[in-house]
């Protein structure tokens, strides 16, 4: 055991994950010293709310409302930064940086929209910005892709990396109820915040798959390349009608090898029900990482909450502990691949993706309309996996009646797909906008 | 990136796993130099068959039949064994370090009964003894419990860490057939060996257990203090009964963190079917750890086989490469603690153990059986959580009728149930020896 002092942590932002981080550090102490070999602890915290902090932290450390106090104190090694956003976090982490300090940080937004200037930063100064938390809370899955895959070269990557959507989409799927009414039970619930934004529409998922994008293939992290869909448009019979083809749909962060470049993309997708990753449920996060020597391997738990993220920030600080006085060239580069080492491959556009769709078309229902539809699919070259025909459940205007078809395709470009879909959409016959849900066999 | 020249590695024995590092290794060269920071390569092969040593390798490394020519060659930084088993590969695993070079070994068993001598003498000499393939092939679960976690008091580890058992109970529960058909069909497909007996018997998956062990609570390695059961005694209709009641029936290694010590122990058990881990199938391996922080966390790949095996391998000589010229405190502990601050904990008799258990009664079909059976239970002070009891179903001597009866208790101490047991098998309407099924709930 080594007889050095403790290392000494500067939180900046005392929330939910703060106060994880330090209870978490306070219980587990001696367990964390034995493993790290020396003492890791909070001494100082900068929150603009100090009353809160203090009651938090009573009297183990110094309590600051100013962040760039705990930045210019020499005796802090590591700066851990959960305010969260683009903006003052972004300044902080560069001048703790530029202060030689060491980074932790939860913060997927920044990394991955501001990752190449802090990570070149940090390297520039010979510092390292740890981030396990930022992607699927207490799943080690930065570990896992950086260190523990290394072997492989990485086909692809998919997860369910936000619990808020996972969530919604459980219980859209046990209840048989729509997207709004779920929505504002899991708000009363707090598994969504007030503003849900960022979440039902796919952007954390996005942030998360974008910093795995750059983990796994050794690209630069390229937010703005994302293709982002959220949940807020999927419908309870998407959901039956998928359950009943033998699928589940989840809110999937996709990244993946492919000629030429490299998918990123977040959407609603259909999963074969078999598949571990479809039985997920609830809030919890899993990702599916697929390697050319490895295989198939799962990463499974919770990805969000106080102590869940915490455990990878406490993680991260007991690998900076015992990494900082090494050589920087002995660390393990940020985005797994060493610095001058990183690839050019492009993120492709959606235009070229290629997946398997379900489509819902609300038709009428009279003799041809599947003759006309299966007969644009065809001219188009999309090759049809299944069909699902309802019975007429409707009367329209003049005893008319109307009927759900749905379809199952094979892999098609994204590009063929909405040509063929345009023409469908322009059949007289076909009622309503189609729906179009990608499906992912990850097999 | 470094202008270093290749780390040379030496492998100890080239069969399925050994030519799964060569091949990987050669394959992704390129990918796993930009990650490491510097080429690595397999310089020397020692081989008893240097014949087909060589056609594996060719040109790109010297073959020898001699490991200790790998040893003594001071060009070899790193030392790979992969000949398996306790003799000779201890003799030149210590020789290896002895003689200042690292060492990666897929061989649990070698780690899980020799591993205290064979660290030490690693501390000792200040080089590294990496695992990460001796436990669930492809996994990263070493590094996940070693670095992922650090910042959590480990609740229990259980995992699926054999796939032959896990293709077979898979099998029997798929086809309703008994063991020793799908045994022999296991056999002849390549998923089990010859000499099956290591697998079936819980040796194998009790040696990775008993890693695991050492690695979530600070304890040496104490393979001989594991309690081991196999599957070799199941029965078809136990699994049929278990999937009746919502349970599934998995070899599982267990290892908890109790009053009073740890338990550490490999036997069939009854899982609930909407767990993760439950749906574990065929050769597939998996590990659920709990953590007082992060909760549950699952990790699941493939848990054998050539290149699976070879992914986890390359991944320690990635380490290795990073580490090496570091200083050792700076190093992940090999037990995941520090060597000075590893725990005393004992692992607790089986007798100690507290769990639910699954009992199947083949008894007579007449009044008083249950109330006989259920009293015996009720005075021991073990609750009943659910009964089966199927309509009579045989025709024994002069008329009489046999049925089964199934019990799931509540959780109960090992020593209580096992009076209880011997009580019941003493009643003379208790017609066969009793099947007890121990039941985790895993919640």
């Amino acid at each position: 055991m080594s007889n050095l002092p403790p290392i000494q942590v500067g939180l900046l932002g005392i929330g939910t994950v703060g106060s994880g981080v330090f209870r978490v550090l306070q219980r587990n102490q001696e367990e964390i010293r034995r493993r790290a070999g020396r003492g890791i602890a909070i001494t100082m915290v900068a929150d603009l709310d100090t009353g809160r902090a203090r009651s938090i932290v009573g009297d183990a450390a110094q309590v600051v409302a100013d962040a760039r106090a705990v930045i210019a104190n020499p005796a802090i090694d590591i700066v851990v930064e959960l305010i969260g956003g683009y903006g003052i976090a972004r300044q902080l982490v560069m001048e703790a940086i530029e202060a030689g300090k060491h980074v932790v940080t939860a913060n997927k937004a920044l990394l991955a929209v501001h990752g190449s200037e802090i990570f070149a930063a940090a390297q520039a100064k010979g510092v390292m910005v740890a981030f396990e938390a930022a992607v699927a809370g207490g799943i080690p899955i930065i570990k896992a892709l950086r260190e523990g895959l290394t072997a492989n070269r990485i086909q692809w990557v998919a997860g369910i990396i936000n619990g808020t959507t996972n969530f919604i989409l459980s219980e859209m799927r046990d209840k048989g109820l729509d997207f709004d009414v779920v929505l504002k039970e899991a708000q009363r619930l707090g598994y969504a915040e007030a503003d849900p934004t960022f979440d039902i529409e796919g952007i954390d998922a996005a942030h998360k798959a974008t910093l795995m994008s750059a983990l796994a293939f050794g690209i630069p992290v390229q937010f703005d390349k994302a293709y982002v869909e959220g949940i807020t448009k999927l419908q309870a019979a998407d959901i039956r009608y998928a359950e009943q083809l033998g699928y589940r749909i989840k809110l999937l962060g996709i990244t993946k090898r492919v000629d030429g470049g490299v998918e990123l993309r977040v959407h609603p997708t259909l999963v074969p029900a078999r598949r571990l990753i479809a039985n997920v449920e609830g809030a919890m996060n899993a990702v599916v990482v697929q390697g050319d020597a490895v295989g198939t391997t799962l990463y499974y738990g919770k990805g969000a909450g106080s102590e869940p993220t915490a455990s990878a920030v406490i993680a991260d600080l007991v690998d900076v502990t015992r990494l900082h006085t090494a050589d920087p060239q002995h660390r393990v580069p940020h985005l797994a691949f060493q610095p001058h080492a990183m690839s050019d491959l492009a993120v492709v556009p959606m235009e070229r993706v290629v997946t398997g769709y379900y489509l819902r078309l609300r038709v009428a229902d009279q003799p041809g309309v599947l003759a006309d539809v299966t007969g644009i699919l065809a001219r188009a070259g999309i090759s049809i996996d299944a069909v699902l025909q309802r019975e007429a459940d409707e009367v329209g205007g003049e005893g008319s009646t109307q009927t759900d078809l749905i379809i199952l395709t094979h892999d098609t470009a994204e590009g063929t797909m909405n040509a063929a879909l345009a023409a469908m959409q322009a059949l007289p016959t076909v009622l309503a906008p189609i729906v179009r849900i990608r499906k992912e066999e990850l097999a």
